[in-house]
């Protein structure tokens, strides 16, 4: 029992859930599966262009796309997801249970997010940044005001942790470290770890030792490979022999 | 494919989604909108009394209304929100995404609320609040406990961080700011700033410059104005000018 | 209208609401309600065994259980809520509005969450534990990795206040308290209260006044017995008479 617009570009082997809802202006690619209770394509009137999801996509249970977003292939998200307009985002991109994309930003490949963060608008996402449970980006340096509304940029592997939020205008550095709970006000420098509620600035990532080992945890990519194609992860090791 | 009581009082020109639950004891004003995926008046068997949704609302999908609720009209709402029992709510509410009111509370006019918010029982809202993503009100001074559960006072205009959280029994002031991320456990007077964990008051909310401007970015009436009708800009602007 | 798998063993007197869908692996006790748009038994493939809930459960709508998990007798959700694979679950176990449980991890009986409580794998939750609305465990001391992700552990009776976060392989004390709020990075002992961000241990949890009285707030089960069946309440009485 779904709703399903005969204006919607579905590809082959597409498979679609129950209680499914997929508005006029949607193309999803081939390969993808729509879970249960999902809206796709869902508009206010004012959303322009078509919603397009790339192949071999899982959108989980209760999940509400807007119109006018661009998802590159192997999307994957969690259940309750809701992603706005506008956003242009690439490719391998997970995004946890509950998260909530405001729309109008941009994020890169291999992206991950676990459950419940939030991201507003004119946010911009490098690519292999981790954003784990409860972050939230903020976008209104004096709430409400709407001079100069820019939310954060955050580089390329950046780690986010859980809890943390991070202030409008702000730059996290590629390869920068936000400690869990961490309310982050100013900008990060490359490489860099910041912890506590107002953050301070505690020295390098690459001092962090990985448990149980004398080796740096971060930068992340020098021992966590999971779910990584083969040739970035070759990349990677060749980066960390040097 | 809908399941709406015929009991239901539903207004005129009033448009309803699909999957849509709607329950007996429940009057929807006219101009109304409620999307697919909504529960219109649940009942555990114990809420009291109808479900009242003033004219020219719009419900977005997935959220849940408890009976014995009353709203004003001009109601929106984000997706996945939850509004329980005996909650007074005034006109103009506009309420975020996730957002989850456990009922028992009373919220003022021109209330906006973003994301993730939570509004415990027994807390009180005034007229033109603001309350930024993941705004958490605590209503247990040391839970749990059943003695003297009370949520928080806002008075109207004060402005609520993202990820901030208010004590129970606390007392945000007229035109009030909370920075993100601040826990605050005692009453924050008129027109003042708290930050931090712990809260400290660091002064005047009119201090504040307006980004790129020699203007105070607080009240934020002065200047933030979108969304608002006319003559209540009028007002505002006139206050301003003396 | 819904989709209900004849392979699902369905109890005794289970009611269930609209736009359900339970899938084939699933067992469902006596006497218990399944509400509208929940997913029930939900697998991507890889989950493992039967999902089981007990007798006299209620499951608010837009729920979502997955496969591979056990959970007792008079389990009460509220909406929204995530619970996915392998979870051994006590039985009395209450969970709020939104929260959401990774899987992998143990629950003891008569646990009470708020709404919007994140549990990430290889947690392990012991009996009468209370957790307010945000509480965020985390499992991965130095994220992304995969060596040695443990989440924390809860000792019986313990209080986590709202927003507060608690580092991977923490353990909470038996009767310990988590103020609201606070990031618990170190192990709280037991009956000691934790506050701030970074945590402080402020002392003994029973020396915080009950509101009003000069009787101890903690352990929260000399004074607070709503919900817990006679037998339990009598043998606390006793112990607190001595």
């Amino acid at each position: 029992m779904n709703f399903i617009s005969e204006k919607a570009k579905i590809g082959k082997n597409v498979k679609i859930g129950n209680f499914v809802t997929i508005y006029d202006d949607v193309e999803i690619g081939d390969n993808s599966i729509i879970e249960s209770y999902c809206e796709i394509g869902y508009s206010n009137g004012r959303e322009q262009g078509p919603l397009k999801i790339g192949s071999d996509s899982k959108i989980r249970s209760h999940s509400i796309f807007y119109a006018g977003s661009i998802i590159g292939k192997n999307l994957v998200t969690g259940h309750h997801v809701t992603i706005r307009e506008n956003m242009k985002i690439g490719f391998d991109f997970q995004i946890g249970t509950l998260s909530d994309l405001q729309g109008e930003s941009s994020i890169g490949n291999y992206v991950r997010t676990h459950s419940n963060v939030f991201v507003p608008h004119f946010s911009k996402i490098g690519n292999f940044v981790w954003m784990f449970p409860f972050v939230v980006l903020a976008n209104d340096p004096h709430p409400p005001s709407d001079v100069s509304t820019k939310g954060p940029e955050i580089l390329d592997f950046a780690a986010l942790g859980a809890g943390s939020i991070i202030f409008p205008s702000v730059k996290v550095g590629k390869d920068a470290v936000v400690g869990a709970g961490c309310v982050l006000r100013k900008n990060l420098p490359d490489r860099q770890v910041a912890v506590g509620n107002p953050a301070r600035i505690i020295g390098e990532a690459s001092k962090i030792k990985l448990k149980g080992t004398n080796n740096p945890a971060y930068p992340w990519r020098r021992h966590f490979h999971r779910g990584y194609p083969k040739e970035i992860i070759d990349e990677w090791e060749k980066e960390f022999k040097k």
